[in-house]
């Protein structure tokens, strides 16, 4: 391709994006795909002679939109919304294009800096406690690819510290009794980061929850403190703003209170509902953050800026450098030795890491955060107000506090009722919701988030759902 | 931004990109920042009002571009390459305008097939053995963000296996036997994913080389059969088909024999060289591939794919799936526990995923690898061409085999002879290179994989290091 194919073929698909998110509503949410269909579609073999760009472009069409889940759809209600816009669109292609490597600070000095000072300005813009910035003595953020990863980097920075740095010399030996709480509510990459460190199910505590989700801080405490007598040592507790499961939030204060007492390292999973924190009257999400050790929120979610940009902050960066930090030769460099530059390959799990900050660089300087304010507060309000409208039909309870964009709806008939509703619903390919298990009840999680959400989509399938709900309930749970 | 200013903004983005790239060589390979010169070029805290986008694209100009070590500039011979193609940035902007997430084959059936299918067209492309094709009883392959990600996932398989699955229940426990086996000149994120495995350096065995910096492999077997007979589990033998820092091969055949007979896990991180399998008269690089359990190579390192683009092959799925898979109910879905369809999120360390394929796609359609091959080609003669130009120049040695693009090049003054002229050479910023240690001696790596360096930078920058070496040896080391 040519730098004049380039250009020709840019404005081509720059054109084709526009095209595909002005009419994404009008496509059905999900596609008719079984395993294995769209392998049949595909050349077994790599191509032997090559094609013009067109055809690619035209396959866009005829394979792989009728193939994919529409995250952008505005009827889109499943999983989290994953928005995307213009201004980030255009950030990820100017990644794209200067190609640098920003594994530390020598290997492209404006990729890290502009990342750095991204972390802050959404420290700002979020209400984040001080202790976060790179302005105070130990603290900082980095941009991880996903939520997933910042918890495993926060377990391996209280794991360095629990061990006293032991781990990184003795492995295994150091880390036998360990311990690490969390409900059954976190996310299950909390699980799999544990596991990944080689923290096994046996040495994870799941500490009761109340009846909004919402971790039992008498209980955690209960349990730290056997653990203790019994010679084992607390060294990791998750909490966790905005559950998937329900929206829930643990009381972040006191469990971090207690988790300090016992020695412990907090970290905070605020993934989707920390975002909300842009808006504020919804700054409550950040109540107890000022006592935490670590936090990590999604722009990625429910901000407008492309996959994968999830911010990771910590309070304490030496244990992060501890846990993460090896240099070889060929790594050195004077900037990292004499002027304790930033290397943010010591910051995450993967050495190299592409130059993530345009996105959010481009587009808080061309739309700011008012876009995504005004996002977030519609959604809210949609939310609550679907929820009167689930109320006022009687066949329906909501099981799980909404205090922002997430509803949980049961079928009065029961489990199955529900099920076999989101069953019908999904099968119309109108619109997606996913299903969740809140203590034996299963729910249909309604996920209000998609940018091209608004009332009239939250009405309409609505509509679907109340047509296709059984009609009478069988019985009373 | 309205779509009409997406529009207009990208198109001048595109033709921003098409004349960066096309003047990359003519600036500076690296920058005059020192670290905190480009923070102090941004506003301290995030901007009250909102800008147009030419704004933002002049500050490309003003503040990136010369704050950027520029990877694709045609001198750099740096670290290794991470080459970018014109189709490639395409599949990055497809990707970031559809923004769907490929977390499991539900929520975006295509993202997860193109992808299985272009793992098999790498696989035929590179010669890869049956055994890590799909169509393969055991194996397969996924997109992961680097090498380091594919090495940790490895780790994670193996100690997997060789714990039998106990790791997942009862974590460090059934983990303080187990033995990890590599060279001195392995990646340092083999040692940094052990680490996060939990790992330690006392479990770590660095197996001698020869001179050739390539394992001994009489060695490892004496290790192996010691650590057996004290009680260890040997688990995991890493090889590396091109070494960081002198491209050193281990004997993959020999090595996995032996370590088979041991009862460990083989991989055999290929990062940077396996893409040189591409050529036929390279795919030496692949002998003894047969034998090994897993596998990975970087086409965003030689092939022009965009980072991240890190291909992993497995020849045992099942125990990739046992060490990373947890389902929790919000994750579930008839396609998977009916289809067997792949969910790729149980392959790799994150949950979430971007529609990476596309850029392999995109290129292997429209350019195919007759490109990449002639590049891989041409980067390899200029290898051997310069060898004899350093050969002939009585001040220097070459310190390694130098088989593929990789010449490391020690001054015959001794180490300070060698350092000082990196540093005088570097300070030019009319190139770049990196120092490495190959047993205590010290020498300038030149890397040669840039996709737009041909033998006129070459040939220029010899000229500039002659020019800038101590004319007179102090001595012969």
């Amino acid at each position: 391709m040519t730098p004049d194919e380039f250009r020709a073929n840019g404005y081509a698909l720059i054109d084709w994006i526009a095209d595909y998110l002005g009419r994404v509503g009008t496509l059905p949410v999900t596609s008719e795909a079984h395993p294995g269909s769209i392998r049949a579609q595909l050349p077994a073999h790599p191509p032997e002679t090559t094609e013009p760009f067109e055809r690619v472009l035209h396959d866009l069409d005829r394979i792989v939109v009728p193939n994919i889940t529409h995250w952008q759809h505005p009827n889109f209600f499943a999983y989290f919304p994953a928005n995307i816009s213009f201004p980030s669109i255009l950030g990820e292609l100017a990644s794209a294009g200067l190609g640098v490597q920003g594994m530390s600070w020598v290997t492209s000095p404006a990729c890290t800096e502009i990342e750095s000072v991204m972390l802050d300005w959404m420290a700002e813009l979020l209400g984040l406690p001080e202790r976060f910035r790179f302005s105070s003595a130990h603290g900082g953020g980095v941009i991880q690819g996903t939520a997933s990863e910042a918890t495993l980097c926060a377990i391996l920075a209280a794991r360095w510290l629990a061990t006293d740095g032991a781990v990184n010399h003795v492995g295994a030996a150091s880390m036998t009794g360990l311990v690490a709480y969390m409900t059954s509510q976190a996310h299950a990459s909390v699980e799999k980061g544990l596991r990944i460190a080689g923290i096994g199910t046996e040495q994870i505590r799941i500490v009761p929850h109340d009846h909004f989700f919402a971790m039992d801080t008498d209980a955690l405490d209960r349990m730290m403190t056997d653990d203790r007598s019994n010679g084992l040592i607390p060294f990791f507790v998750n909490l966790t703003n905005g559950t998937t499961s329900s929206m829930a939030f643990d009381p972040v204060e006191r469990a971090a209170e207690i988790a300090h007492l016992h020695g412990a390292w907090v970290h905070v999973d605020a993934a989707m509902s920390g975002i909300a924190a842009l808006v504020p009257e919804y700054r409550w999400v950040n109540n107890g953050l000022e006592h935490v050790d670590s936090y990590a929120t999604n722009p990625h979610k429910w901000m407008g800026i492309n996959f994968d940009c999830d911010l990771f902050w910590t309070a304490h960066r030496s244990a992060l450098l501890g846990a993460l930090s090896i240099l070889p030769e060929y790594l050195r460099s004077r900037a990292l030795e004499e002027h304790d530059a930033i290397d943010y390959r010591d910051w995450q799990i993967p050495l190299g890491r592409r130059f993530r900050s345009l996105k959010l660089w481009f587009t808080l300087r061309t739309e700011g955060v008012r876009p995504a304010q005004h996002m977030i507060r519609e959604h809210v309000a949609l939310t609550q107000e679907l929820s009167q409208w689930v109320i006022a039909d009687g066949r329906f309870e909501i099981a799980a506090p909404h205090p922002l964009n997430l509803l949980c709806i049961a079928h009065r008939g029961g489990n199955a009722s529900t099920d076999a509703l989101i069953e019908r619903v999904n099968a119309t390919r109108q619109t997606l919701f996913t299903r969740t298990v809140l203590d034996h009840t299963s729910v249909l999680r309604w996920s209000i988030g998609a940018r091209q959400t608004h009332r009239e989509h939250v009405a309409e399938t609505w509509k679907l759902v109340q047509s296709l709900a059984e009609p009478h309930p069988v019985g009373i749970q």
